[in-house]
Parts: structure tokens; sequence; C-alpha cells
């Protein structure tokens, strides 16, 4: 090593122990950094050095210029979005990993990277309780995931043509108005054309109306396009909505389309058998992401992208460069043909880390926890008499609103600041969303290291705010 | 944390430890692993383990039955393919960035990585000496990055149209016969279809010859066909060829085109004043990219992408879903918008620590030293009577044959035999290619720890093996 071996021990540790305070330390910390647009940038020289400097030196910079300008993720008040959990174990897998260094693109460049990820993805398949024969692969996220879907449905609803000869007629693709916007994404990087994707009105619930996805199927048959692709999801982002998989995928079956579930964040918990429910119909499911890196422990980046028919997958995305042949390629799995990306990280450990260590009980454990958590949040705002429930709490999301029975216009302006005041405090981050037209605020409660103390004191702050703008 | 906060810092310092004594050890190690298909696997449990796992254990499991089954990237006899380096300070960056576990979509999200993103991509920018004015992204790997760069050309010539009507008539891709792998499967993503690829002819340093793209424009246009982008190479995959930017980049001007360069690998030499004539031409250059995580001490994975006109990249990957929103978004750059991906790890940290670490001298160095190696290793070359140079030396990878006067079909056979006799000896590890028909084995010198003597143990070995198989 350049860097003198015991200077790397030496920083290393320090790191570690800089880690093993961050994480302890993070309620001293304000959730969403305070910092103004530039304020980072204009700390930082504009042009590279010319010499190397100290790790000391650094270090120093790192923890005075860069902490200051961080959003802590990990944070026990991290309500926003959805949370995207590490863990202890999967921070340590990740030091590993970068160590190794090793670029796991084919079966060749790092057999045991590839034999992990089959085995820890089957493992993931049954601790979900996803069909048998559904088989795995990491992918980076779930937009990617889903563009893959996309473009792998893209490929069967053509005969494997639209890869040589491109899309030379129409493909239809259809998911929830609630859907997240990496659909929209997929659908136009695949070139189906925004055009071509129809968003399905929701129920009460926000869930997809099945009789509407067959209604607005055969509408678009009769107009002589070709229906290809359902995106179906599984705890959708605004308000964590559960489309029914068992109606959609009997309308996909009949229709010949291929059905995608998108269950990024809800995934997680098919762990539990309660909310197994969820799963009904997934035996006529095409492919399926989740995310081990939402509430999963497990470092980002790390999606679990399952498929049926992993022939249909590698078809779309195989190449035979000869300066990647080896003489094993008819024994072993090779993901690059599994994805868009050649090059590939060794994810697969961390996942194999958080799942021995905290075994298929201590996952449940987090997150049946986390659902109670929830629960409880859901009966406060139902109590109070100036906040409104705005969606069913099915996982760990709440979505609610200050309403003290005045217009929506009012309504979604109070809200707003509500939320601003509650975010500018630093003591929790939450974020928004809009259902049909109205503001709603959203209380993710997923964080690892949430415990219910942290959901009391959100509570409280909530409350004590909205009195604040309403008088 | 659940993890007790003093065991993880137990196996912190443990794992330190290991990746300490892994560097320095790496000579001790097989560089390709020895493992046969499905060797690893067999060792794992078919099944998820039900309780939680001492990291006692895991971390054995690590050692006994991961290790054997990894090929070591970070080897200094590594010659296979391209290195994917990482270095001591981008390790302990990584280290960081997993702890603190921030997602880095957009900027609220973690300032001080979308603003340092920014002030590190404008110090590669000034460190390769690309035009004034190119903005800088990190995406995750040359693959995305070229599918990118194919899919805001798709939008620019078709007036940001194929974003919401799909591509309505053909648009014409063209790269050179030599180009890697990844621009046929980014055409096939993006929709163009395979048989809108035009593969340009090269010269006898297998280069593109101009001419040649220009003729083949020419017949596109006459066809009725619109032609839309050229992607050029910087160092392609077989033999660091380097396509000659100025007249390509004079073509695509006049025709309109948009214009691509793939540098993954070579783009890191423009670091260098003498290598610098390698982007002569750059200010025709629409985007750019080169991948840190190959040569230059970045650990895998950050690609370093570039573009004349962020606005173009935007307007063909933004979303603007209302839960993303926030008040800031005319004065920040949010990144998921300059790529496929909404979720971003932050990897500007690794960057950031390693150029300051080594400096921009200290990296010139290291650049300057295995150029210097491959130089050296040709010389052996070109004086052996049964070996053949099979193409120019511009960079650190040497391309050669044995070759005692036979047929190529023999000779083919022949050098076969040779690459996979030197691999099973696990102590280089080296990758093969074809020119022209004729197979050809790659030695890339270019790993960091890579000494001379490394280099002659490694043309000691080949020689003596060759010696034995032309016995």
């Amino acid at each position: 090593m350049d860097m003198d071996k015991e200077l790397f021990r030496k920083f290393g540790y320090k790191f570690i122990d800089w880690v093993t305070d961050y994480l302890s330390g993070l309620d001293n910390f304000p959730v969403r950094s305070q910092v103004k647009p530039g304020e980072i940038r204009s700390q930082l020289p504009p042009e590279p050095p010319g010499q190397g400097e100290s790790m000391e030196k650094i270090f120093q910079d790192f923890k005075d210029t860069i902490i200051p300008g961080i959003t802590h993720w990990q944070h026990p008040s991290w309500f926003a979005y959805f949370p995207a959990n590490n863990s202890p174990p999967s921070i340590l897998a990740e030091l590993l990993t970068a160590g190794i260094g090793a670029q796991c693109m084919i079966w060749q460049t790092s057999p045991a990277a590839a034999e992990l990820e089959e085995v820890v993805l089957e493992w993931l398949r049954q601790m979900l309780g996803l069909p048998e024969g559904m088989t795995g692969v990491i992918q980076d996220t779930a937009s990617t995931a889903t563009l893959v879907a996309l473009l792998t449905a893209r490929e069967k609803a053509t005969d494997f043509n639209a890869n040589q000869k491109g899309l030379k007629s129409p493909l239809v693709v259809y998911a929830s108005e609630e859907t997240h916007s990496s659909v929209e994404k997929g659908v136009k990087i695949a070139g189906f054309g925004r055009e071509n994707l129809r968003y399905i009105p929701t129920d009460d619930s926000f869930a997809m109306i099945p009789s509407k996805l067959d209604e607005a199927v055969e509408k678009d048959k009769k107009k002589g396009l070709q229906p290809a692709c359902v995106v179906a999801t599984l705890g959708t982002t605004s308000s964590t909505a559960v489309d029914p998989l068992a109606p959609i995928g009997e309308i996909c079956r009949r229709h010949g389309l291929w059905l995608h579930v998108d269950a990024a964040y809800a995934g997680t918990a098919a762990v539990l058998p309660e909310k197994r429910w969820i799963l009904e119909g997934a035996e006529n499911v095409d492919s399926f992401v989740f995310n081990p890196h939402k509430w999963m422990l497990t470092n980002f980046d790390c999606s679990a992208y399952f498929v049926k028919d992993p022939g249909a997958l590698i078809r779309t995305f195989e190449i035979h460069p000869e300066y990647l042949k080896t003489g094993l390629d008819s024994q072993v799995k090779n993901y690059r043909d599994w994805g868009i990306q050649l090059g590939r990280r060794f994810r697969a450990l961390k996942l194999w880390f958080v799942i021995r260590s905290y075994g298929v009980e201590g996952l449940q454990k987090i997150v049946r926890e986390h659902i109670r958590f929830a629960q409880m949040f859901k009966e406060w705002v139902e109590k109070h008499e100036a906040f409104e429930l705005m969606a069913p709490v099915d996982f760990s999301l709440v979505c609610f609103r200050l309403n003290d029975g005045r217009n929506d216009e009012v309504l979604n302006d109070l809200n707003k600041r509500l939320l601003e005041s509650l975010n500018q405090t630093g003591k929790v981050f939450l974020t928004h969303t809009t259902l049909r037209g109205k503001y709603v605020i959203r209380i993710a409660i997923a964080s690892r290291t949430t415990q219910e103390r942290h959901v009391r004191e959100a509570w409280d702050l909530i409350t004590s705010k909205a009195a604040e703008i309403l008088k």
C-alpha cells in the first residue's frame, strides 16, 4: 500500500470510532441539514490540490465542512420520504466490500459474489413468501429494476424484436395514478412514449381499481394499440396503498400482459405472516422488486429483483463481447446479463451480514415494532379534533393533515407552513405529498433506531406547532 | 444502535485489521479464484437463519467460505480486463459513506453531497483538461453514462418528442467496430434498434476511420434515415485504440450529430500533459465519460460524466412528483434529474479523499509509472522472436500473442492454451480479446500496487509457459 500500512490502520480505527460515535449520538444533530444553497460549495477550493494532503487535514475538513451539510438519514427522528436504513452489520460488510474492491460483472471476476448473490436472493424469496421458482438478482435501485421489467416486457411483447428493430408500433403500459415516478421515467427511457402510459384511477384507499384497468386495456385494444405491461404497486410512495394483485393478475393473464410489482418499500413487510396478504395473487406476477435498502437495514444501494422467467430477462440484456467470454459461461450465472450495467459491486455481502446478524425473527421484530408505532400515531391523529387521517395505515407510514374545517386551499397553505415549521426545528424531518389535490403530511416511522419516545416527541412537536399556527 | 456500540467498535477494528493485512498480503493469494462452479454455493445453507448469529461466526465464515471464492482485483499481479483500483483513502471514505448512510437523490436530502459532487467534478474537468463550461455528474458505470448520452441524443434529435411519443422514425447511431458492448446495449435499451447501429471500420491502429464515418452518415441520409449520434472511444477495451476526435467532431458538427466520448479507461491518462493529445478536438464533444473507478484509485462504482449542455440532460430525465418537491428546487442541483436512478449514494466523498490524498501530481506519478511499465513490456515482446505485438501501446495495455509462424487457427489455439496455463498458476491474471479474428492476450498494467518486479515476473512466467507449450 502506498499509504503507509500503519497509517491506514490508525485512520481506520479513528473512522470506526467516528462512525460509532456518530450512530450513537445522532440525537445531537439536526435531522435536516440547516445549510443554505451554496454554503458548502463556498467553503471548498475551486481547484484540486497539486500535492497530496494529510489524512488528518482531510478528516478535519470532513467533520467541519461536510457534516454540517449532511441530512441525517439514520437519525431516530427521520420520518421523511421512506427511510434508507443502514445497520452496524451492514456497515461492517460495506467496509469489507470496499477493501476487497472486486468488480463482480461475471462469475469469473468473483465466483463468491455471484454464488452468494444467488443464495441470499433465494433466502429473501423465502422470507417474503414469493412463489417458488422465482429467481432473484440485485439491482441498484427500484427505478432501475422497474426499467429492467419494462424492457423485458417490451421484448416479450415484440417477440424479442424491439431490441433489434426498435419499437415499430406502440405498446401500452398501465399503472395506477398513484404509481411511482420511476414508471414514467422508465416508460420514456424504454421508448414506449409517455403518451402510451395509462394512469388507472384508484379507490378510496388509493389502490388501483381493477375494473378500470380492464376497461382501459379493452379500450386500447379496440383502438388497435397493443397493451404490454401492468405495473402494480404494493405500498405506494404517497400513502402506501396496496394495488390488489389477485384481480390485476387475472386481468394480465387474460390479456397476456406482463405484470411487474413495485414493492420497493412495503415488500419488506411480507416477512410478517400477518402482512403476507399483500402478496395474494403473486403466482401471476412476472417480476417483483423490493428494496432491502429501505426497510431491511441494508446500506443503500440494494434492490432485490425477482423474475419468473430468467430466460426472458437474459435474452433482453445479454451481450457477448469477446473480452468477456470465459470457458465456464454455460455453467455459471453471469449477472452482467441480468440488467443494464456491466460493472457490479459486491452487494450480496451486506445482505448476508444483515440477514445472519438479525435472523428472520430479529427482522420481523423490528418491522412489527415500526408498524405498531404507526398504528399508535394513527390513533392519536384520529382522536385529535384538529387533525385528519388522510389514508389507511397498513404499514408504517401515516398520512395526515391539520384540518380546522376551513377550505382545502387554506388548509393546503396551513399544512405547508406546519411542515416547514417542524423541519426548521431540526428535531424531526417529515415530508409531504398530495392526495386528491390535498396537501398531506407524511410521517414514515421506519428508521432502525426510532423508539417509541421519538414518535411521542414528534407528535408533541406537531401538536404544539399546529397550535401556534392555528392561533 | 441495536448491535452494542462497543461490539461494533470491536469488529470495526478487527475488520480494519483484516483489510490492512489483506491489502498488504495480496501477494499470498492466487489472483484468480481457484474454485469450481457451485463450490461456494454448496457451502452455504439453502435457508436463512431464524435467529441472529454472532458477528464472530459470520466473520469466520467470510474468511473460510467467501474469500477462497474471490478473484483479487487489487492484487499487484492483476493484469486482466481493465483494473478497478481502490486505494486506502478511497476505502476510508467508503467507510464514512456507509456509516452516514445518506441517500443523495436531491439537494435537500444531503446538501453537502450535492455540492461536493459539483466541486469535485469541476476539479476532474480541470485535471483532464476538458473544455471549460462542461459540467460533471457522477454515474455508476460507463454503461449507464453511455445510455444516458444516447437518450439525450435521442431527445435532442426528436425535439424532445421521443420521451412523449416514442421513436416514430429510425434514428441512427455510429461507433467504431472496436467500440464497447455497452453501446449496443444502450442502443437496444433506448429503442433505436440494433439494426440502426453502424459499426465504422477502423485503421491499422484499430481507431475509427473518419472518412468511413462520413460515408456511412451520407448513405443513411440518402436512404431517408436520420443520423443522430456518434460514440467515439478514447482507449478501446480490446486494444486502447484512440478514435480521432478532431475529424470526428467536425463531421458531427457538419451533420448536426451528438458526439459522445467513451474514455472509460484511458480518460485518466489525460491528467498527463504528454497524453493530453487524446482530447484534441474535445470542443465539439457533447458528452464525455471516464471512470475514476478504473485508473484513478477510486472504489467502484464511480463514473464521471460530463456534458456541454446540462439543460438537455435534465430535460431528458426530469420528473416532478409532488413528494420530491422542495422550496429550493430553482436554486440547487437535484441530481435525480441528471440520470436514470432516483436514489444515489454519496460517491463524491471518495473522489474528494482520493484527489486530496494523492494530489494531482501524485496521481500523475502513478499513471506515468504504469505507462512506463507497459512500454517496457512492449519492448520485451518486440525483442522476443516467439512473440508478436498486436496493437500500438499508447497507455498501459499491451496486446500480444505467441507467434512461431504457424497459421492463425493454430496460433489462436496456442494462445488460448497459453492464457489458461498462466491463469491456472494463480500467479497472474490476464484476459484475452480478438483483433481482426486473431486471438490476442491482453496485459493491462495499471493496478495501484503493481511494481516493476510484478511486471518482470509476469513476463518471465509468460515466456516460460510459452516455451513449455511450444515444446
